[in-house]
């Protein structure tokens, strides 16, 4: 069943407000999480509003954060998000990141006392009407093992990365670092399949194809999947992504993370001050000309869009383009909810007192 | 059979030196042809050597450039390499980037008219003693074929990324994008042993085992392998080092790239100047005390260190942990070269009369 992107704005956003949000950041918020759902990447959507309102409920989420700047060079800020949506923080972050390329050619971002930021690929797209280059990354709670770890250290720790080109449409890249993420193992449990190798661990830390493995104590695996095949290189960008967004900014890292869920409790002895992120922009005519660069862009796509196929295989894709078709697709015939994702959210309606007639 | 690092040094020296290279530009290039040799990656070092030199031979290589900025902003540079050795060009351009992060906060080196710069994670680590996180990447001759495409256009390209700890070596990454490098499908061939899944495709592009399926017209997989496994992902990471390398900086990209060999003729209509390469620096203190960053990296690389492990594993390594320890004994011990390198590098010097007598 579908239902209509304005009805679910309007909806999302009413829900932020009564947490307390102002009209703007309910606003911005609500930008962040419905562009997950227009771009397919459901299960960081409307999914998860009722999760932020959980962590709201248990005075772990501010709504009415004092924002910040706490340290800065001429290409560089950190940036306290006082316990506020992530949602709203990063959105504020991006904004800095690209003010300072501005005026310096790049600008790097990172920030400490944040929640779940959304989409990644959202934030990085921000830069590319002023013909900048975008990215975006976070840590998140731990349920990635790195290679020959039995134990979970890292989160999904996704990089996005958006680049502007001429008639082309945008590179968007947003990528997990691990294999697949969390929300295939739950399409898998519903289909009752099996998953791939070198997607999950079990809790004793051996490889398993049963896609409940990471619920029952076990683990995601790194892009890779196993050392035979690279999964260093994944848990090295997991990594990457954890200490810049959480060990440059003063967040916790690694197993510290909170998690998102509001029945698991941070830990009692944090390294630092909420989840973390990381965004840059770079402004393209820091380098060369953006006409230049941009028909290059076009350059590159055309030919790798053209490229011979493999076997069975339509058509080589660039980064972005899945989600950008499916974002058209969802404006026009609206957004499909899973039932219990629409049972929680009429729950939700409910509790906090907003219709949800769409 | 081990050559002493010595020996090794001085006669790679005196072979840049017969090259044309200025005494100071060849004690750069070998320290970073070298650097490759002791930290493993040996593809990457003196087994080289004789390939720059028939490039230099077939006038690909101008060993007397006159490498310049010709484009910068506060925290940006482009850089012209006029064609000189990347062993020369990409020192040059770490040290832009490292002083522009000392004004600016961070600095950003893009480089086109370049050629093969080496090990990628040297670079990266020159920014280390500057209390920097330093960046390099590059793109590189056609090898490996984005998720769905039967033809080749990207390089292994590289991303390395040097982290700076207090009490803990620093944390270095150093991967290729793609699931394994070419040079471990030389080690498979000469123990006649098959390729794991994942990292080749034959000429049809059609998944194989196959060690010699590159050389027979096929080619190397993006890090993942294949689409259910993330290759979609080690595509678009490949694709952003040869867009930063070389898109941004004018070089030649994807399919344009000159192939290292001197017997494969460049594309007649490059897109670009030579190859592309992508440097950055960031200052720790423009983000938080690098004191207190250094602290806290002691305290992830400790924790990640002793995480229990999965079983048959003794530990779980951080980034740079089996390079670090590789050249504490090549050091000591000396650096392993095969036969047929050892003869390759006796031939060349007789050839350009600088005796290997090592």
């Amino acid at each position: 069943m579908n239902f209509n992107f304005e009805g679910l704005f309007a909806f999302t956003k009413s829900i932020f407000i009564k947490m307390g949000c102002t009209e703007e950041d309910a606003q911005t918020a609500t930008e962040v999480l419905l562009s997950a759902d227009l771009r397919g990447v459901d299960s960081h959507g409307v999914a998860r509003l009722s999760g932020y309102v959980r962590l709201w409920e248990a005075g772990r989420i501010n709504t009415k954060p004092n924002i910040k700047i706490v340290h800065e060079s001429p290409s560089t800020a950190v940036i306290d998000g006082d316990g506020g949506l992530g949602l709203v923080v990063a959105p504020f972050a991006m904004k800095v990141a690209i003010k300072k390329a501005k005026n310096a050619g790049t600008g790097w971002v990172s920030v400490k006392n944040s929640n779940h930021y959304g989409i990644a690929g959202h934030h990085a797209m921000q830069a590319l009407k002023d013909d900048m280059i975008g990215m975006s990354m976070t840590n998140a709670s731990p349920l990635v093992s790195p290679t020959f770890s039995k134990e979970r250290l890292l989160g999904t720790n996704p990089i996005a990365v958006a680049i502007p080109a001429n008639k082309q449409p945008a590179f968007v890249a947003d990528m997990a670092t691990t294999t697949a993420a969390n929300g295939k193992l739950e399409i898998l449990q519903r289909k009752e399949e099996e998953a791939p190798s070198g997607w999950i661990q079990d809790k004793e830390g051996k490889p398993t194809t049963n896609p409940y493995g990471v619920k029952e104590g076990g683990a995601l695996l790194p892009l890779g999947g196993d050392r035979e095949h690279g999964s260093h290189k994944g848990y090295a960008l997991g990594s990457i992504v954890d200490i810049f967004s959480a060990v440059l900014s003063g967040a916790n890292y690694g197993p510290w993370v909170p998690p998102f869920v509001a029945f698991l409790q941070p830990d009692p002895n944090p390294v630092g001050e909420g989840i973390g992120h990381f965004f840059g922009a770079m402004r393209v005519d820091a380098f060369r000309p953006a006409d230049e660069f941009k028909d290059h862009m076009d350059n590159w796509i055309g030919r790798f869009r053209e490229a011979q196929t493999t076997p069975g295989n339509e058509k080589v894709l660039i980064p972005g383009d899945p989600e950008r078709e499916l974002e058209k697709e969802r404006i026009k015939n609206g957004i499909p909810l899973l039932k219990p994702v629409q049972d929680d959210l009429r729950e939700l309606g409910k509790k906090l007192e907003v219709p949800f007639n769409i």
